[in-house]
């Protein structure tokens, strides 16, 4: 049981866990259920179906009667009061209390109720708890990312309010002087209308010009009559797009970092009194000494917490902890030590070689190796994929260029197997070769997907666009792997791509923000403008149904899809608004609800969310280039290299297709110990907090 | 001599100057008279008239023969030559030759022979020098700032060009997605046109996409047809108008800081050596001790390098050069010790007390004083202003509203006048005061055009609507001193005065930019679009004069101004493409250069002068947020205090408007000693780089 009590300990100094939890036997396998994977797989599923519920719900896109999408709804809740309930016995039993997620599913379970009573009465009822449903994704997951950009959010609040004031007062002083300077010229919008007339307007006016939506039309009746008083908008520009957000996203980095430099400290305060929590259970007193944890009980430790470590990377480990010789303090920096990605290359022989040695290992076998191994290989296939970009940009109606398609699809194919021929197959598909997996996976399902097409269309039942579409993007998918070639641009990628799932946790955020205003625009705005199909000959069409947008823009441009129809319109709506906020149709039908819509939507998500974005972004190329590696991944190091088991710099820089490499050259001198030759390398560069 | 010599190189240092002469007394003075004030103005001028020439040039607003706009460019470029000779004459040949400066000038000189021999013989000329003009602005002034901004842009080229290809190589593969997924459904733009069918248009449709010009329309028929298709723009606006340009403010960003920390460790090694030269000018030796420099000598000095600096001030800074006894490095320090901004505070009697003390010192006087000083007095005043506020907001038709005017003109007038009465005019017009400045400049010229305003007005001769502007404009700018009364906005206005300087900087760096771009542009564009006024019936009107236009957007949104037909109106086209790149108007006349035009424009402006005018607000907020105070000003504070003539801090938070109030609560302990009480606070917060 000791044992298990101190790998709970060690895995969750090791992964930042923030949970304390009573220690008797029972609790600590209550804990290890907890954290088991296939219930939190479980939880995100439930998650998954309550958010997704919208597409059912009134106004659907699907539509579906409300019994189904209620039993979802109630089954979806009984999952996380299960979850809540095995939580509850986890942790103290004040904490829980205290815990927000009740709060979201009781008021659910209350609005469902009123909801279900009004329906059945047919009276007009409103579900407004759906808008608690992202809560939930923050709160009963243990999404740690999320809560910390939700938490450096409201810890940014108030110094962001400080400066959105003085930024809302510049507004209101520049609306008040355009009034006074344009209001009595007489001057006339575009459409005919007063310019500049009503205050209100102004500032509204003034706020969209800041999201730069509404840029030169705001300003072309001044312009026209004046020069002079485009030095206006020049300096309003200048005051309140450039000098204000620049000064939000200063803000706003600014306290990020302040607070990701205060909750590493704390997570590195609780990571050592659990370390510490592990190793009192553990150690060993030997008279005299100081106490020390054995080899055995740290073998079975690790075997514990990390199943997935290859022995000889576990013996690794134990050599830099005991190198030291310092019993307790080798053993606090073993989660730190678990932490350091360590790739374990196993250079074994390619399986040709047991299979068929002769043939394997004769003259031409060999050639044809180093010719695939060589620098003159990847340029040719770079070529051939210039080449193919070009005949996808031409006609595909055309035979030549449509049979041109099989040739560099065999050719690519020919590649992959040419490389798997050379290189060890476990080797080529490990976990870091991200580009082999891209390669391999694009091609075998472009080959299936123009097989398929083919096949449909010999047929001649019909030719399917959908298998077509997917043949069409994978061909173009597979030019992108010409960007590997370059080292400049592999250094940038390798940086975006180390950042994807920090990018995905932001997707979340915009997700849990998009879905609350989703669902509040869709209880006010849903049926206003409506979406006519190109065939319709309806007349209403031409103001999107919707007698106010006569005239306007809005329906001019045929912006009547941009609707809150259903979930999925308004979620692109959004994000439409996220880019530019063109919300000047909208606001014409709805004039007051729409506009504090859209201005409290630009607030939260330009200002706060994309602002938080662009700090993190920032703050990962900057760990990029200022990369410093810690005292513990260089004494890993160092050991690697005492044991003679470190990859050299120059196969380093080959590492992708390396594998076989290595077992050729070093055979004579390793194969001959009977051990297989192990090389170790550390894979990140900087540590993941 | 020496001291001369000695205050040269100490100028140099605390100016971080880098020319570098050699020193016989007379190259001495030439060095001096080259710095002069006057000279330096002088160029300044020159340089104005040279760049203002553009307007009175062919396309030119004002027209002018072109005798006159040829005779004063040769009289700018006799001006910069006479400069460059005395530049010459005071550093090392060898340095001068290497010079741009010499290339600008004679260009020209060879352009205008060329322009002039063309235009006698009536031949087609073009006058390319022009592009050369602002390069003298950068080349010519010892513009450090502007020079900087240059080399570190130069210096972070490389990498930005890596991430652009990288950039374009995403908008290339994407361009060639939509043209397979969206070329061949026969989807119309709305203007009937086939929709995403060439691929070079989608290219460029998708670069404008990520300026966020064309947001949803390039999108809509796609989104009309089918949701899915929305995804895809969808996921192209992530990665390459999130993703991409975070990238590029970092990549920017990070060179600006490494550039600048390299920056500042060679001045600091320059400046270093200056101190030591002027330190060997003017040591004494002494017989066994260290060389140092005697305090008559040093008053000198100081006298020679700042002769604004007071008497009493100048002992401060020697007791602290004193005080550590150490000869040469006290000296060293010199140089940072004259940057440190130290405001004197001389606490005078009032001179109403010296001219009527009776009076003056009066109960009703006194209590007056008192009145004026207490919080409730800014309260008033607050209110008052945002009374005002909603005057102004209404209809100054309205015959009490035009009355109004009048009383709040003269409440303020009140409010100087009292606080005049109050505080010590010199303390009150002090340099670091800039609210008491700016609120008595508004409230006087509001009162001088106001009375003129009424003056026109009863003459009934016209009412001018030019001054009428201006007191709009000065009434609406008088609000913006309810700003200073709140706390957590002083802070933030402070930091944003405190960066103006060097946003002028950039002021400049874009100026450059844009002139160089809007003399290519008046070449290549110049007369495509024209601008009919708004009585005008000429039926080129509805299409700008240009039969390409008929029909489009642009002349349909009445964007006819928008041109590069003279240079005014060239400017603000290039500052509106920076806000929203909406180029599609001028795309459509000259197909292909205006395109490459406003891509590169795109480039130049929008991702790299931006995001470095972004990068540099940044750190100037990130400074002031963790503002450390160097040792050198920690020692000058403790001076300031072990002499007892710190500013204490309650009397600081008041500083404002606490001159009187100092010498009101002191004048016992201090005035009885006979001397003036001199008070010291040190005023910036972070040392200027």
């Amino acid at each position: 049981f000791d044992l298990d009590l101190a790998a709970v300990y060690v895995s969750d100094a090791q992964y930042n866990r923030n949970i304390y939890f009573d220690t008797t036997p029972q609790a600590v396998r209550l804990y290890q259920l907890y954290n088991h994977w296939v219930l939190k797989v479980l939880l995100y599923f439930f998650i998954l179906v309550n958010l997704g519920l919208a597409v059912f719900e009134e106004p659907a896109v699907i539509t579906t009667p409300i019994w189904a999408t209620m039993g979802a709804e109630l089954l979806c809740l009984l999952a996380f009061t299960i979850r809540l309930v095995h939580y509850a016995k986890v942790i103290p039993r004040d904490k829980f209390w205290k815990d927000p997620k009740n709060i979201c599913i009781i008021l659910t379970l209350i609005d469902m109720i009123i909801y279900g009573a009004l329906k059945s009465a047919n009276c007009h009822a409103l579900r407004w708890s759906r808008v608690l449903r992202p809560l939930l994704l923050v709160n009963v997951t243990e999404g740690r990312q999320l809560r910390r950009a939700f938490r450096s959010i409201r810890n940014a609040l108030p110094q962001i309010f400080y400066v959105f004031l003085l930024f809302m007062f510049s507004v209101l002083i520049f609306s008040l002087m355009a009034l006074k300077l344009l209001g009595k010229r007489g001057l006339k919008t575009i459409n005919g209308a007063p310019y500049f007339t009503n205050y209100l307007d102004i500032v509204f006016d003034l706020y969209v010009l800041v999201t730069t939506a509404n840029s030169p039309d705001v300003m072309m009746p001044a312009y026209n009559a004046s020069f002079i008083f485009a030095i206006f908008f020049i300096l309003y520009i200048l005051i309140n797009t450039y000098i204000f957000m620049s000064v939000f996203l200063a803000v706003v980095y600014n306290n990020y970092k302040k607070y990701l430099k205060e909750e590493v400290r704390q997570l590195v305060r609780a990571r050592r009194h659990k370390m510490a929590r592990a190793f009192a259970v553990l150690q060993e007193r030997q008279e005299g000494a100081e106490p020390v944890v054995i080899q055995e009980r740290w073998n079975q430790l690790i075997r514990l917490v990390r199943p997935d470590i290859s022995n000889s990377h576990r013996e690794l480990l134990w050599s830099v902890c005991d190198d030291k010789n310092q019993g307790k303090v080798a053993f606090m920096q073993l989660a730190d030590l678990l932490n350091i990605e360590v790739i374990t290359l196993k250079s074994r022989p390619h399986p040709l070689q047991g299979l068929c040695p002769a043939l394997y290992l004769s003259a031409p076998s060999r050639l044809l190796c180093r010719l695939v191994q060589h620098r003159a290989f990847v340029i040719t296939y770079d070529l051939i994929i210039l080449v193919n970009a070009v005949f996808i940009g031409l006609d595909e109606e055309n035979q030549v260029i449509a049979n041109s398609e099989w040739v560099f699809l065999s050719l690519y194919l020919l590649e992959i197997l040419l490389k798997l021929y050379v290189f060890e197959p476990r080797g080529f598909f490990s976990k870091h070769n991200f580009w082999n997996w891209f390669d391999t996976i694009i091609v075998v399902s472009a080959l299936v997907a123009t097989v398929v097409n083919s096949a449909v269309k010999s047929a001649g039942v019909y030719s399917s666009r959908q298998i077509l579409d997917i043949v069409f993007i994978l061909r173009v998918l597979r030019l992108i792997r010409v960007v590997d070639s370059i080292q400049r641009f592999r250094a940038i990628i390798n940086t975006l791509i180390r950042i994807g799932p920090a990018i995905l946790t932001f997707g979340q955020l915009i997700i849990v923000v998009y879905y609350i205003f989703a669902m509040v625009g869709m209880e006010l705005f849903k049926g206003k403008v409506k979406f006519y199909g190109d065939d319709s000959v309806d007349p209403a069409k031409a103001f999107c149904g919707n007698r106010l947008l006569e005239g306007t823009d809005f329906a001019k441009l045929n912006y009547c899809k941009n609707n809150f129809n259903n979930v999925v319109s308004s979620f692109i709506l959004l994000v439409e608004l996220t880019v530019v906020n063109q919300c000047s149709g909208f606001a014409a039908v709805t004039h007051v609800s729409a506009r504090i819509f859209f201005v409290l939507f630009h607030i939260v998500v330009v200002i706060i969310i994309i602002n938080i974005f662009v700090a993190f972004v920032l703050e990962a190329f900057f760990v990029e280039y200022s990369v410093d590696k810690s005292d513990l991944q260089t004494s890993l190091e160092k050991k690697i290299e005492e044991l003679e088991l470190s990859v050299a710099q120059w196969l380093e820089d080959n590492l992708v297709n390396a594998m076989e490499t290595i077992d050729n050259d070093l055979s004579g001198g390793q194969s001959a110990n009977g051990k297989p030759a192990l090389m170790f390398k550390i894979a990140s560069k900087s540590k993941k907090h």
